[in-house]
């Protein structure tokens, strides 16, 4: 039986420094042996997905034209922006990191028939589109249930939160700061911290979100909008004897801020005059760049220090695709509890490329947080 | 048989925001059974001896009195700095990290009596004196016909250099960049790199540093005061593949440029668009500080990228005992041609206390090296 078409957001950027959001009605192939067809029924509007979807256009400058049903956004980018684009120029990419859905056909294989009917979660791209095409072994099996809406987000913040704690672990330090910690993600892990018995310091830049981040059960919350914020920070530290930070902000000062804190809470136990500053190896890892000015510091804090990217794919590759496995399992048992998202507003492809919903989800504020549903009306 | 007494170079900071560097004339200790007397005949003025020394004070306020034998200096430390002296505050530091001498007595083990009369060379501090009781074990055998000057710098440059080849080699990256390379530790990483076969970017400030490293067989050269820089630097880690830096520097964009002329060097050969740059892992370490201005980049250089301090000691704690030792070995071995350091002036213990050596030897400037020889007229 043939599959039937299906719409998909597609993301251009012309050579010509122009970017061009479409929709597109594709044939879904029909699934090899191996793979199953879902269908899209909630797919998130991550951080992540902003960068491919947006293009770092300028979106001040964006234009609808098509119609209510075929919308076509346009925008401009900056020169200084488009050198760093030369990679995807004039190529209609398909976007959407994660989400989740019901399998609607399937290849004959028995790992893919045992799926027909099924509620699953992916992670692969393209997902911002009626219909994927996905390997079964590539679809995680969503507890009985579990809506689609609740498991869309299985991936990118779950397992994100996982690696940080993971990766806390691995490199032999006892506890970790987040920063812009009032995020969906930033919640996530202060629920998983709380669960594991973990101790983190959450740095969030208004007095609601300390609030928010309370009232969920978080202990140490430092707001770095008070005059009192170093030393807050330097307390926090103290009782919790973390050295190693996540920053989703990335520009500005706030790494240094944080090295600079970590060094005085080492030095706060120091016996003796070291004339290179605490042997501590105290590390901040940039995972995003809600701040897009310069990242600055001033290397007040001795010589045991780092400052890294840090993604989450290449730490998954690090770790191996069995422990990789054991952490998806832990995250679909959770979908409900610890690894909850919410979301401000379920939209459909069109009502996702309409300009006056881009300008809320694309700035990328804490607490609205989008879900597009693809097939919205359409099912 | 009573030992001699010695002079010996302190550097004390007040709690008042005064540094004071004097010379005191102490009793030598009886050698231990393990230990040897060395008649410190010859230490350098490292970049790294220079912190301790002078305390960060601010040499323009400088005063000099006591008498010509005897000197006193005093100097005024800016209050933002003091709060980094809260560890040595009105404590009478011996200064010194290295040197070389003569071995003059010896406890009674074999080991210590086996080196009586023997040239050695000595990591340890408290080198700026007219003697030094320290382990047999932790002498370093100078080659016969070797000098005291000769030998005096066998453990901070040279194992600094055979130590960023080495983290190089441990951290999985095939060339190295470094900067300020027209130093002293930078010519002698050159002749290594060179010796070794190993790839090496050398980074510059002026052009007369260019035909100073290519005198001495450097093949990649960059003049960073050249407009053309980035490009001349993107080509040089093509031509190398270096994604390893050690920076000497540490203020300023520099690490930054490095770490964008890397990715821009990486994806030349990239096949397909990489939202997240290159994969590839490009690293820049801070060893020195020779830029006090702030660190600033752009982190336009994707997401695998670490910048981190470097010191030389936990990197030997690191290897272990064993490799280290087969390091020294090597120095000892090669301190006449690899590893062989020039100087610009040789002073006495008074000498280096006169304000207009200071005003030389405190500048770290590249090409002006001193050495005290802590007996110089009093042998």
């Amino acid at each position: 039986m043939a599959q039937p078409n299906g719409l998909q957001l597609r993301s251009t950027v012309k050579k010509d420094g122009t970017l061009e959001l479409t929709l597109v009605n594709i044939p879904t192939p029909d699934p090899k042996p191996d793979e199953v067809v879902v269908r899209v029924d909630a797919a998130p509007i991550n951080p992540s997905d902003l960068g491919l979807l947006l293009g770092a256009a300028d979106m001040s400058t964006a234009k609808a034209s098509g119609t209510a049903a075929n919308p076509v956004v346009t925008a401009t980018i900056a020169p200084n922006v488009m050198r760093m684009m030369a990679g995807r120029l004039d190529q209609s990419l398909p976007v959407g990191n994660e989400g989740a859905g019901v399998v609607v056909a399937a290849g004959t294989s028995e790992a893919a028939q045992k799926l027909v009917g099924k509620t699953v979660a992916i992670l692969g791209g393209s997902l911002y589109s009626q219909y994927r095409v996905i390997k079964a072994a590539q679809c995680l099996l969503l507890p009985p249930g579990t809506t689609p809406a609740e498991g869309a987000s299985c991936f990118v913040n779950p397992l994100t939160a996982i690696g940080m704690v993971e990766t806390m672990k691995l490199e032999g330090h006892k506890a970790l700061v987040h920063t812009a910690a009032a995020s969906n993600l930033g919640q996530m892990l202060s629920k998983l911290c709380n669960k594991d018995s973990i101790g983190l310091v959450n740095i969030v830049r208004k007095p609601e979100h300390v609030k928010l981040l309370k009232s969920i059960g978080a202990v140490h919350v430092v707001d770095s909008s008070q005059p009192s914020f170093m030393d807050d920070l330097t307390n926090a530290l103290v009782a919790t004897g973390a050295t190693l930070a996540f920053d989703a902000t990335g520009g500005g000062k706030l790494a240094g801020q944080i090295l600079t804190c970590m060094e005085v809470a080492a030095n706060k136990t120091a016996k003796e005059y070291s004339r290179y500053g605490s042997t501590t190896h105290k590390q901040v890892y940039i995972y995003g760049g809600l701040d897009r000015s310069p990242t600055e510091f001033n290397r007040n804090f001795g010589m045991a220090w780092g400052i890294g990217g840090w993604l989450l794919t290449p730490f998954l590759q690090k770790i191996g695709p069995v422990e990789a496995q054991k952490l998806r399992e832990r995250v679909a048992s959770e979908i409900k509890t610890t690894f909850a998202s919410k979301y401000t507003k379920v939209v459909s492809l069109p009502e996702a490329l309409a300009l006056s919903e881009i300008a809320v989800y694309g700035k990328q504020a804490t607490g609205e947080k989008y879900l597009i549903d693809p097939n919205k009306g359409l099912r």
